[in-house]
């Protein structure tokens, strides 16, 4: 499929068929795409859970305003945005670091400076952690969305969850933030899409202020 | 140029080409192509400010780490965020409502459901006005820059910049978070790239805390 088939297609999908499974070289495969996204000074702080065991799925399920294809769909992502994926020591910053100096594009004398400017973008008020991270795991989700659908496979972000008892189920360590459920599987046939919704014209969007 | 191709080949660009400019017509597909990023209830609470006139270049590059790359450009996005896209009254969800009426994916009798729902996941927490506003902005941007890719036009996030005084230098109200710049314009002939950056292996992307 070429991009505009593949973004023109994309829906949010509310019908998945339980008996088709993803297999490990599709999620793989989605995994790789997504995580060509960009991210601010390449931390990808993003992760996800897989939850695609019975039980898990019932969990989420309860947590997630009940939504049936949380337990139809094959498999359900929670996708992480690290609040903490800037900061000086942690194990992803300290990786980054090392592969930038290993490939020339920046130098161990930058340390300092790297660190700063981390602080002062991501780092100087809770404001910025969250918008850092969530941003950030945006960028990663929409790509895996798209990366899906290039590959025949339908997914539906949901929003419709109650993020503190998602963490607490799941063990979520405080720092990271929930920004969306993904449902990820195949459209179950002979359901009916509704038709696409309606999108903002580009002069709606093109904005000034003066 | 197929998904794939588009996603390995998009990189952040520093090198753009100051004589070649991006016509209305392209401008005009990405955006389009951009707009159908999915979003929470469909509210699409993103837009974008052009800057390609030479004084605002100069004024966005100063307030801009200097970043050589917002002259150079033929344009640069400032994407907004709207963290009041989600309020009873606000022009577009109004204009989402109707559409969804007409559409008979909503009903005129689930109108105060949908604002309890929206007010409950968007407009509760100062922080879920800010993650609101970033995920859905951070989606369209995402498939903003894949799109200009997949016409042949490069782009180039960028995080290093005084959002305050960006906001105050174009008069941007307070309502809007600006969680990034996007150069955007054509590569410039015999410059070289860097190698792409390491990226997360779907090993390192997986996690469980159990």
């Amino acid at each position: 499929m070429t991009f505009k088939e593949v973004v023109n297609s994309r829906r949010a999908i509310n019908f998945f068929d339980p008996e088709k499974s993803v297999s490990k070289e599709d999620l793989k495969s989605i995994l790789e795409m997504a995580a060509k996204a960009p991210s601010s000074f390449n931390l990808q702080p993003w992760s996800v859970m897989v939850i695609d065991g019975k039980e898990d799925k019932e969990t989420l399920r309860k947590l997630a305003w009940n939504q049936p294809k949380i337990t139809e769909a094959p498999l359900t992502l929670i996708v992480l945005a690290d609040q903490d994926g800037w900061k000086e020591g942690h194990p992803f910053v300290e990786k980054n670091f090392q592969e930038m100096i290993k490939s020339g594009t920046m130098q161990e004398a930058q340390r300092e400076w790297f660190k700063g400017a981390r602080e002062g973008l991501y780092g100087s008020t809770p404001e910025r952690k969250l918008a850092f991270a969530v941003k950030n795991a945006a960028f990663f989700a929409m790509t895996l969305m798209l990366a899906a659908k290039s590959l025949g496979i339908e997914t539906h972000p949901m929003d419709g969850f109650d993020m503190d008892k998602v963490k607490q189920a799941f063990k979520i360590p405080d720092t990271y933030w929930v920004p969306l459920l993904i449902a990820v599987g195949y459209f179950k046939k002979g359901e009916t899409l509704m038709p696409a919704k309606w999108r903002k014209s580009p002069e709606e969007l093109i904005v000034r202020f003066d």
